[in-house]
């Protein structure tokens, strides 16, 4: 399903692996990101960060590494030469495609952000020319809300929508 | 509905103008990009480029620019720390729902990704924290398949699927 989503030269850039072996290392990784993103923050602010649940990278039961192949031949250059970020984007799509297609089943998806691409890239021995975009947790959720949990938690709320004209 | 898509740290960070007065220069720059990427080709290939319908920003009903909100303060910094480009990724997200949403109306939408991001920028008037992610074409479709036109057309065919395992 998510290979069926849109993309820029019909270029297909997405590239998915199991994390199954690496598990463990990884979830150290993004632990140590998460340490280090933390201390961002200070008084209420810290103390709403850290009772947030960021990851399931030990618990959930299939974990998703998501990669865009920048390789300049994909869809033969159409659509990149001035918007290369273009690969990437697509890429997004066909997470979001995979992602409203696994809530049609009831399953869970967190797109996993804190942790250094690179890092994960050298952990995962993937391509050169391949970019991290993202990891992904999947599996059925403890608890189910309309509401995002950033809003419900007041962390963020729900920005109010205009739409300008030029 | 697209303002109803995943962001992260619900940060929200998509902005939507519509195109109404400038939409004449936005169809001439566009034109202009278009007439530079063809000169890549060669040959056939040329031949190709010059037959593909890249964009419909004269006759469109409706032409969308999307764009990042590159505050840091949005979502309050949540998951951007060590991948700010996951606010560009959620607006890539809100663009997906909303052409998800057009095609459950029949309405088509095409992304427009020929041209020069600062350039559209300046002639769109934005703020200047704004990072220009799509030109969305929007209307009924002349003719509909379930095959790409890229595919159709024979510029790029549909990739094998395989997913790798770490």
């Amino acid at each position: 399903m998510a290979a069926l989503a849109p993309s820029v030269g019909h270029a297909q850039p997405w590239r998915f692996v199991r994390v199954t072996d690496r598990r463990a290392a990884l979830a150290d990784h993004v632990d140590a990101a998460n340490a280090a993103a933390a201390q961002r923050y200070e008084g209420e602010r810290a103390v709403a960060y850290r009772a947030l649940k960021l990851h399931g990278l030990r618990e959930a039961p299939e974990i998703l590494a998501v990669w865009s192949d920048e390789r300049p031949s994909a869809g033969h250059g159409l659509g990149i030469a001035t918007m290369p970020e273009m690969l990437r984007y697509s890429t997004v799509m066909a997470i979001h495609t995979l992602w409203l297609a696994a809530r049609s089943e009831s399953i869970g998806v967190g797109w996993v952000s804190i942790l250094d691409p690179e890092s994960v890239a050298h952990l995962l021995d993937v391509p050169a020319h391949w970019t991290l975009i993202a990891i992904l947790c999947l599996g059925y959720p403890a608890e189910t809300s309309r509401v995002p949990e950033l809003e419900r938690r007041g962390w963020q709320g729900r920005e109010p929508l205009s739409v300008d004209r030029r």
